[in-house]
């Protein structure tokens, strides 16, 4: 991989039902992921609210809540446009200035209520604004009560999903993950992370933005180029990331949500909740676009947990189960070469 | 009172031990404040923690835990300086740029345990870069279940400390307050208000920010203008201010603190509490310039409240205690000028 600039390469032109083939597979994977975590919770089931936009585009928001495994757990499905993106995206994205835009994508945060049950966060999305397009996404892992065989089966299958598409991807999204869902007023990673990427145009690169916040970030604004890729190569690959989510995190749940556990341990769980709160509320992309675009605010906030605590200088003592999480598992690992050998 | 520009006007330098007689007020009031709260609060004291900040200066924040009236309660002192301020404030302020800075001042939040106890805020700041200095601050209420009656004594009391210094001020900095704590997400005020202002530095401005977020926020970037003040009389008002806050919210507290309560109070005022999160974490000047200047992130973080709660598309019934708030004090009222007469 060699570092070259990209900005001045024309963009391929996509197919010309790109925004309805894009949307149906969003739906679609909202669909697949419900019916598949209803069958893991086997008590509750979503509750689907459609909604509009009033300046263009609407959604479906499903939210599962008390369930046997799931606390909370929200699943957004979204396609919306107007005339210009909000200024957070543009900054980034000079170039679609001055155009209108059309946005779709499936976000999803689960917040179980067994500690030892990691929340997880999904999005995927596409956009379209005049002459430019581009796909971003992934998937993250936050545990509480850590195990190394969890972060391990997570990154593994997420890392099988990249690699059968390109040998680069998950080399290169697995650190931006890494920086992206970062803490940096409490220097510290959200949890074991997982992929994530933004701006995937098919112009040959890698790119990975320069405002990300974690510690690689400062000489990361490009990580390398690979050959152009075509708008159909991309969306496979969106396609199998979404995918691969239940096989990822369903494991997870099976092994861990009858595992008993008392009150220490829940009010870590809410304790550590914060931080979700945190990210969301003062770095999240998704978040800051939503509300920047007048989106619906119950919908966006979904992601928040259903019950938080705060508590003024908490530190973990040495040597426990939570000073555990913050020494082995809120650093960047190598997860995806994980053996138990 | 006419709408003319005042930034070109230059300012008064003020007095030589300008910094030090600031912030000896400011640490005599978080003194102040904590006897007060301690004696209100009947059976916890404050822990306090003094802290150093690696880029210069430093503070000693305090916090007070299950207490007798307070859930959690915290009062920052801080006096810090640097190089640079932070771009937050630069964007509103470019004259700063390029010169040391210097920032002291005091601020508090108290989450009581019982809902019909008001949570409270106050703030007050002084700033020096190069050749500008000012002041801003305020206080304000947010009730979960209101009186009438508080509202207006704590707005009365405020107004009083106001008119002794200008008959101006609370006619412009009420409105002010209700313009910054406002949730535009939610289209709702954080609470009842109080009063609020910010770059006060006597050039004959009662300038009001062009980025406030309420609903009369776009035609209100100047709202008028008053002889110039001196920077003694400036610091006179704040005290002022600062002084009056615990006849402002004392009298509320023991008019209401031993009132009963059952799950539903409590559980509506965990869910209100939420949007003090959002508003401190998407919107607030204060935690936003706290972070962006490597604050001590717990003392910038100790006004979120211990235990929150979140919940999908909540609503309050309509004629229960719960939509009152909503629809009689989270408006914009007349406060000083209310009576049961």
């Amino acid at each position: 991989m060699s570092s070259t600039s990209t900005t001045t390469t024309s963009q391929e032109i996509p197919p010309s039902d790109s925004q309805t083939r894009v949307s149906k597979f969003m739906q679609q994977l909202q669909d697949d992921i419900c019916q598949g975590l209803e069958k893991l919770d086997g008590k509750e089931t979503f509750r689907e609210d459609s909604w509009d936009r009033p300046e263009g585009g609407g959604g479906r928001s499903r939210v599962i809540r008390e369930g046997g495994v799931f606390e909370q757990g929200g699943v957004n499905f979204s396609q919306v446009w107007g005339s210009q993106l909000p200024p957070s995206i543009l900054k980034q994205r000079p170039e679609a200035a001055g155009h209108g835009f059309y946005a779709t994508g499936t976000s999803m945060v689960l917040h179980p209520r067994n500690p030892y049950v990691p929340t997880v966060h999904l999005n995927y999305r596409y956009f379209e604004a005049g002459q430019v397009w581009w796909f971003g996404g992934g998937a993250d892992l936050t545990p509480y009560y850590p195990f190394e065989e969890d972060a391990a089966h997570f990154h593994k299958t997420l890392k099988k999903a990249c690699d059968e598409h390109h040998q680069d991807y998950y080399p290169v999204f697995k650190p931006w993950c890494d920086e992206y869902f970062y803490l940096k007023h409490r220097q510290e990673m959200r949890g074991v992370g997982g992929i994530f990427f933004d701006y995937q145009d098919g112009r040959g690169a890698l790119y990975r933005g320069p405002n990300e916040k974690g510690p690689a970030a400062e000489n990361s604004q490009k990580v390398g180029t690979l050959e152009p890729r075509t708008w159909e190569q991309l969306f496979s690959f969106i396609q199998a990331c979404g995918n691969s989510f239940l096989d990822s995190y369903g494991k997870i749940v099976e092994d861990r949500w009858s595992k008993k556990y008392g009150d220490r341990e829940r009010q870590f769980q809410l304790y550590r909740r914060g931080r979700y709160v945190e990210f969301n509320l003062v770095y999240d992309r998704g978040t800051i676009f939503g509300l920047q675009t007048n989106g619906r605010t119950e919908s966006i906030l979904m992601s928040l947990p259903p019950l938080v605590r705060w508590e003024y200088c908490y530190q973990p003592e040495a040597n426990t189960p939570e000073a555990h999480l913050y020494e082995r598992f809120l650093k960047p690992q190598d997860w995806a070469s994980w053996s138990d050998a």
